[in-house]
């Protein structure tokens, strides 16, 4: 058993109005490796950064049990970069800068030791890199994940379309599943993303929470009321890290366990925005993981015994 | 046992991007009224409308075991009317036109036989009009609740903070809280309301469900998600009446049933929501509560065992 983790290693540069950092390291594959490395130790990741990448990072990765033999170093390039700054309600933010670097050109390879991996997670990257992943893979894995965002169903829905028919489960943001649908109800947009081929649907609302949809069922996960986020960055990767970490570990892909391992994903991505960049899950402890799932039990249990 | 509900009976013509409505029948109270007689047979209705107020609405409340001896008419005057256009959102409204009539000198009377009521529900008015009421009890109720909006905290904070040392649970939405409490993070702006009176707190965050605050516990209850919110007019009314009427039932203000009590609220404006005004109210069963109070037992129901 083990994970296979595709998606940017970066640079960040994050402005909050608790306060900014310098470059930092990000990436949607280093928050979803983090995470995932609190419930498994078989992480596979390919993702490609620059000669400027500190070998300190990459040692980090592998203390959390991340083999990176498919990290691509290229030399005479330097690591993608992006910096941002959040609004006052942290729930949009302006980019200031984006620097693709590496990620220009990047062609993606799958080492051999990989291809079977029985669990694929398609970091938000472009449509036809995810895609290229998956066909290097040597038998169909029992579960694909993919994330995306607006940016590709603007400029590369076609291509995002067609890698929709392959993946088992989509996680997107609410207002990406009312672009993609062209439904503003979540309800019905759902049904109609469902219909492009994913087979369950997860659709992140941030601090309101996620909702998880098959074909029939609903199943909703509140977010945990923090006094204070500090950097939205990388809540999402964190949350799908958790998701595909806690099933891998459990071996079971049925609805009743992608309730459960929602559920891990959101304490994940609770953790994640408490402090700035990847500063919270580097520290975290699995007894800190054990804590805050009985606050997430607490939180939403009620016990109601209907008369009929 | 019984409540009593002071608030506005009122018209409203609403505008969505569903429809239009003419004048039809509203109201904080009516709404309140409404959704808790569900719950309760006991319910004791103080407010006000204009001589042009239909006797047929009266008679509607009284079939919903609604007691009108408090609800004064006034001949010669008009009823409060509203009205309202939302957005495609259906998170903003424009108010269109706004006509107090019977409300600018609105006096309540309490009638002796409800002045022993033990739930009092205080439905969104000034804040010194639901004091006179509170002030006319000839013995502290067992449980009192106060609905509030922006309107009062913008122009009758100092009256509305004089109420606030009174009640036992405050609801008000989200960016109402942001504003009582001037904070931005919920949590914060909890801790600093519930330190204004309330021993309890219940945001109401619409499409994004509630939160329910005491000193040291919160609990989440989700919204429904619905395939199209046609009118969300009254549905924080729904919600309050939903809540009061399911703890006045029970005999129990203990957090534990307040959980219980809050998901009633949620699955009464739930129904609210689906058609324009009172009209899902008016024709709902109890069989119709029970099977929406099952989907949400479904919607955050998981299953974790924790190894610690």
């Amino acid at each position: 058993m083990s994970i296979l983790i595709v998606g940017t290693v970066a640079f960040d540069a994050i402005e909050t109005p608790f306060g900014k950092t310098e470059k930092i390291i990000g990436g949607a594959a280093t928050y979803i490796s983090l995470s995932s490395s609190f419930f498994t130790k078989n992480l596979n990741l390919v993702s490609v950064v620059g000669e400027d990448f500190p070998e300190t990072a990459i040692e980090m990765l592998k203390t959390h049990n991340v083999c990176t033999k498919g990290l691509q170093i290229k030399s005479g390039e330097k690591t993608f970069f992006w910096s941002g700054k959040y609004h006052d309600d942290m729930n949009t933010r302006d980019t200031l800068d984006t620097q693709l670097n590496v990620l220009e050109n990047f062609d993606p390879t799958v080492p051999q030791e990989y291809q079977n991996s029985n669990y694929l997670m398609l970091g938000n990257l472009m449509p036809s890199v995810q895609k290229k992943v998956l066909d290097q893979m040597k038998k169909r894995p029992k579960l694909v994940v993919l994330d995306t965002m607006n940016f590709w169903m603007d400029h590369f829905l076609e291509d995002l379309k067609e890698s929709l028919k392959q993946v088992d489960v989509l996680t997107i943001n609410d207002e990406e599943a009312r672009q993609l649908s062209g439904e503003h109800s979540l309800v019905k947009s759902a049904k109609l993303i469902l219909e492009m081929g994913p087979k369950y649907l997860i659709i992140k609302k941030g601090e309101h929470g996620a909702l998880l949809f098959n074909h029939n069922e609903v199943f909703f996960a509140p977010a945990l009321p923090i006094d204070d986020v500090l950097d939205p960055t990388g809540a999402g990767d964190s949350f799908a890290g958790g998701f595909i970490g806690y099933l891998e570990k459990t071996e079971d892909i049925s609805f009743e366990n992608m309730k459960r391992a929602v559920i891990h994903g959101s304490a994940m991505a609770s953790f994640c925005v408490e402090k700035f960049g990847t500063q919270r899950l580097e520290e975290l402890s699995y007894e800190d993981v054990e804590a805050r799932l009985k606050q997430f039990i607490d939180l939403v249990r009620f016990d109601i015994s209907l008369e009929n």
